[in-house]
């Protein structure tokens, strides 16, 4: 059986724990607390030498690191992957805006404000929450025109999106003047087979 | 013709264009000058809402954003991407790792030490070097035991993690206590058709 190792807070864990959801695949879950320091342990960086969750542990005992591969990994050949090679590569697009322009500012903010520890970070304050402001405008600006993020309908560039979006809020972002991204934050929750993050 | 929207000193530019070069593809490539904010004007804004390059444009006017997801575009059917699942999801690992773990912290010291403002984020300096410092120890875990970083042979997640790794000393990291690291940028630098960064 799959295997995956996991943090239940994590967005970047509730990516691949939706997905295997919708796909109805069945896996054990190991959750490691990273606070406690559960993923820098000799074990698990035997596994992943860059101790990170999520990590997918293949029924053959190969492990697959990032949320972004690991989405790719099991949606190939699934409705959740377009087939055309441009949709495919809008695809990897959004999911390359989401880890680069989004996560490192709506995530990070959120994580930074459950554990405390905003304080430690004044002078990094401004600029991550601008940075995070500017992604959920390039986020608005093409949902205005679009009811999914590639290839006209839902994907998982969308569930890569919807992770740290949907909690935004949690980490002080406004989401009040943004019609287009709560539309589709609906559209995403309304897809069969959807599972809230709690759920581990 | 393809349209690259460049720009010469950034890594991520040039990870599309020795991939270009590397597969003999002609291209036309239009210098932007980010410090100039050529990456934020109206005209620009509305082929990459997200105001970055390198964009590359297809010959029917799509254009597709981001590094990563341009390579995979260029690469597909090629040598350069492998056919098998697991490794196209390895490729995929490591071209996240790199845009997540390896250029926040590589790419944007040299590029705040180029700009000359280094002494604007002194608060962030000794985290940013810290994080830089373990994403070579992971890529120096990894080239211990494997000649490149997918599938056996030299893809473009070897590319995407050369770009800013080959002149990382310029934003002040050490390569010298990692043999494995510098042993791998002499088999990249030995590719056919491999090209410096500093070539448009």
């Amino acid at each position: 059986m799959l295997r995956l190792y996991d943090y239940l807070e994590s967005g970047n864990g509730y990516k691949v724990r939706l997905l295997l959801h919708q796909l109805e695949r069945p896996y054990e879950r190991v959750e490691l607390d990273i606070l406690a320091g559960q993923t820098r342990t000799p074990e698990f960086l035997a596994l992943n030498p860059n101790g990170r969750i999520p990590l997918l542990q293949l029924e053959d005992g190969t492990c697959l690191a990032e949320s972004g591969a690991i989405q790719w990994y099991l949606a190939e050949g699934t409705p959740f992957l377009p087939q055309d090679r441009l949709f495919r590569a809008q695809v990897l697009q959004w999911m390359f805006f989401e880890q680069y322009s989004h996560e490192p500012y709506i995530a990070v903010l959120r994580f930074w404000h459950h554990a405390g520890v905003l304080e430690d970070h004044r002078h990094e304050l401004d600029a991550r929450r601008a940075r995070g402001e500017e992604a959920l405008r390039v986020m608005e600006t093409h949902l205005e025109t679009n009811a999914f993020f590639a290839a006209g309908r839902y994907t998982i560039a969308d569930i890569a999106l919807y992770a740290y979006t949907h909690v935004a809020h949690e980490g002080g972002f406004d989401l009040s003047g943004l019609p287009a991204v709560r539309a589709w934050l609906e559209r995403v929750r309304a897809q069969p087979g959807h599972v809230p993050s709690e759920r581990g």
